[in-house]
């Protein structure tokens, strides 16, 4: 059973394919951009999910404040296409990432993260080199363990030493709750707003993040934007955390059944190399469409390896099957191109111009 | 504790940083191309590991018989690179891929692998274009139940299969043992080779793979090639296979300590997009060699989570440390480049020419 969209991708481009619908692409740009126009929050959409200027300027376009960025090289490759309002929600630190920001924030408007002093110590090179002010927003750490300070009196502490700093900005507080952690990043961001406040300060940046938080948009008082990532595309974990239905993902893998070793196993040719090894906590490496009881039950590196025992209709070698990946921003991260259609429609590929920025 | 090349790869490249040290290279190149003589057997290194043809060629003036790949965009890449015996070790078919094989196969010598009649069916094609023919292996499962035809019955009549078929020649078989599986590849190889033999046919090639299997090195009587990949640059798994020492670790990830949130944990400027989530089966993400009580706990896509509860001397925010990533091969197919080194000096970088060639 392989649609003739699969059959199509398959003899014209080859498999295993990163397939892109545009039409769900703008829908979902369109849909939660309204989303945060209701919620009275500006959308600053994080671009690491899709790593391309031409889908950053649709998402600008459709009314998001700006882009974040997680590294540096992302944000120099969105700059090159076009993007001018830039959030590097990443501490960076060191001479050779420090004056590269400095040329970036010279010619785009940049707003740098920190949550230690190390960082803001090395900060103020930018601004001079740039000539300009650099605004830092605070990370604040509310339960997830990531980066962040631990304390609103970390966070009030490390604002007074950023406004002191010639060239640097104090700008506001970035958090990234947990799910469930909106209550204790509210109990933080009030003692901390009020922190700053008395010493002068404003938050003028007040910035949630996540898709799956999509479902707590606006549940931050005080909050002035939102930085969602995987809504452009979603994924199989969206879907999982309610905030995407099946027909809202908009990326599918198209891979080949290569062999069907034995009458319950079968291969795929997209493995780790592809899917990537991240599940997402979820069971298996992805959903596979056109046979729901089939299991992706392990990868090697460009092998899939299919557990058929629940299957009612079982695949055949040679079959192309189309699979939302579990966690779709990983998977872009591993192509250099997606390949772009509407509905039934080939149109075209589009670079992933940012993959592999690590730095 | 950063030691002098890490501040220097730091401050001229950036982190994080996938680091080659070209002495250990050229060292496990001619140690295991040592071995293979030594055993009796041609070397046939796999190049998913490097992905690059300076690599590649490098093994081959070292000593070797000719190559293996995984994918036919991988072969393509090194064919562009000067290398002209290759082995794709992977069922290939569709069109697409037929037509491109016959392509290669005009210009190198290149020997297909199928464990169905599916497969075989395709490939006559390819000789016709390339106007030679194409010589196949049958792929072998002796208990690893990825690809492979179960059964040395199933061989046979493959084998026949591919006898019969016009631009097609019979080549051999393929083994990919599973560790401890050598004496069930033994009786596999044994009962398929009379079984072919019955039929006047000659398995020309009898290949076994896999850089942990190399402490089995020659333990197939009849074999005439082996297929190590990751020895080249060898990582965790392999030391923990027992097939390399930490030395031997020609692959080294430097990343940068960007955040002490609490005494007892840190985050790496190194995620899932540059380690990627493959753990190989081990604890953690990777050695740290700077700080072995460490442990990279989790990783996010840029951030690698540090728990340090373990670690006596702790690093500092802007630290630079050296990571042995748990698997090697999937760590190079996230970087355009890596960086080459020699001990302590920087020499250049050198391009992942087949990165990302899944199709």
């Amino acid at each position: 059973m392989t649609t003739a969209l699969a059959t199509r991708i398959a003899r014209e481009y080859g498999t295993p394919a990163v397939v892109v619908d545009m039409t769900r692409v703008e829908r979902n740009i369109a849909r939660i951009q309204a989303a945060c126009d209701a919620a009275g929050v500006a959308n600053r959409p994080h671009i690491k999910t899709h790593k391309s200027p031409l889908l950053a300027r649709l998402q600008r376009d459709a009314g998001a404040a700006g882009i974040t960025c997680q590294k540096l090289g992302e944000a120099e490759v969105m700059a090159d296409g076009g993007l001018d309002d830039i959030l590097i929600s990443y501490n960076l630190l060191g001479d050779e990432k420090v004056r590269r920001l400095g040329a970036l924030l010279a010619r785009v408007d940049v707003t740098a993260a920190a949550d230690n002093e190390v960082v803001v110590s090395g900060l103020p090179l930018a601004a001079e080199l740039a000539g300009r002010p650099l605004p830092v927003v605070i990370e604040c750490d509310t339960g997830r363990e990531r980066a962040g300070v631990a304390t609103p009196a970390e966070a009030v502490a490390l604002a007074q030493a950023i406004a002191a700093r010639q060239g640097l900005e104090f700008a506001g507080f970035l958090f990234y709750p947990t799910e469930n952690g909106w209550p204790q990043a509210q109990r933080f961001f009030d003692d901390a707003a009020a922190g700053v406040r008395a010493l002068g300060l404003t938050p003028r940046i007040v910035s949630t993040g996540g898709t799956p938080n999509l479902k707590n948009l606006g549940g931050l008082r005080g909050a002035t934007e939102h930085r969602p990532g995987t809504y452009i595309y979603n994924d199989r974990m969206q879907v999982a955390a309610g905030v995407a239905s099946w027909d809202d993902c908009a990326l599918q893998v198209y891979a080949t059944v290569v062999s069907r070793a034995a009458p319950d196993r079968g291969i795929l040719d997209a493995g780790s190399k592809v899917l990537t090894a991240d599940q997402g906590g979820l069971d298996g490496h992805g959903l596979i469409l056109d046979h729901p009881g089939a299991r992706i039950a392990r990868l090697a590196e460009e092998h899939g390896f299919l557990d058929l025992s629940r299957c009612t209709e079982r695949p055949a070698v040679g079959d192309v099957v189309r699979i939302v990946p579990n966690h779709v921003c990983v998977v872009v991260n591993m192509v250099d191109e997606v390949l772009m259609v509407r509905g039934d429609e080939i149109v075209g590929t589009l670079p992933v111009a940012a993959r592999g920025r690590l730095r």
